[in-house]
C-alpha cells in the first residue's frame, strides 16, 4: 500500500503542475487534493502503460515513466490525504 | 462556454459514480466536485475520442458517446463550480 509520509518526499516534480497543496489555479491541470486514493494510482499506472494519450496526456505521461509502482502508491497516498481530511 | 444549471439538469446519469454532490467513497472513481473545469472537460473528451482507454475508462467513454460538446462544457462547468466554491 502506498506511505503518503514517502509520497510527500517524491512529489517535488509534481508540485509544478499540481500546486503545493495539490490545488492549481491552471484550469488545464486537475487539482488532486483529497482524490480518491484508487482513482490517482490507476490513472498514473494508465499514463504510464500508454492508456491515457492526447494532448497534455504526453506531458503527464513523461512524468510518470521514471516512477515505481511503489512511488505511485506513494503518491496516491499522499494526494489523497490531502484537503478535506487534514 | 459551460452553463452550470444546465449541467446540473443533465448529470443525473453522472451521480451513480462521482456521487450526488461530485463526492463518491467508491475509491476507484474520482470526485469531481471544485476540480478545473477545462480539465474536466478535456477529460470528457478524452473519453469521447477513446484517448482514454483500459479499465473503468471503458465504462465511462460510453457514458459521454451521447455527449454533444455542449453537454459537456456545461457538465463541467456545473461540477467545477461544486465543492469549495459554494
Amino acid at each position: 500500500a502506498g506511505d503518503a509520509e514517502a509520497g510527500k518526499n517524491k512529489s517535488a516534480k509534481c508540485v509544478a503542475c499540481h500546486g503545493m497543496n495539490g490545488k492549481i489555479t491552471i484550469p488545464t491541470y486537475p487539482n488532486l487534493a483529497g482524490q480518491n486514493q484508487i482513482y490517482l494510482e490507476h490513472s498514473m499506472q494508465a499514463y504510464k502503460k500508454g492508456e491515457r494519450t492526447g494532448g497534455l496526456a504526453n506531458v503527464m505521461a513523461a512524468y510518470v515513466q521514471a516512477l515505481s509502482d511503489q512511488d505511485i502508491a506513494d503518491l496516491a497516498a499522499y494526494y489523497a490525504g490531502m484537503g478535506e481530511k487534514e
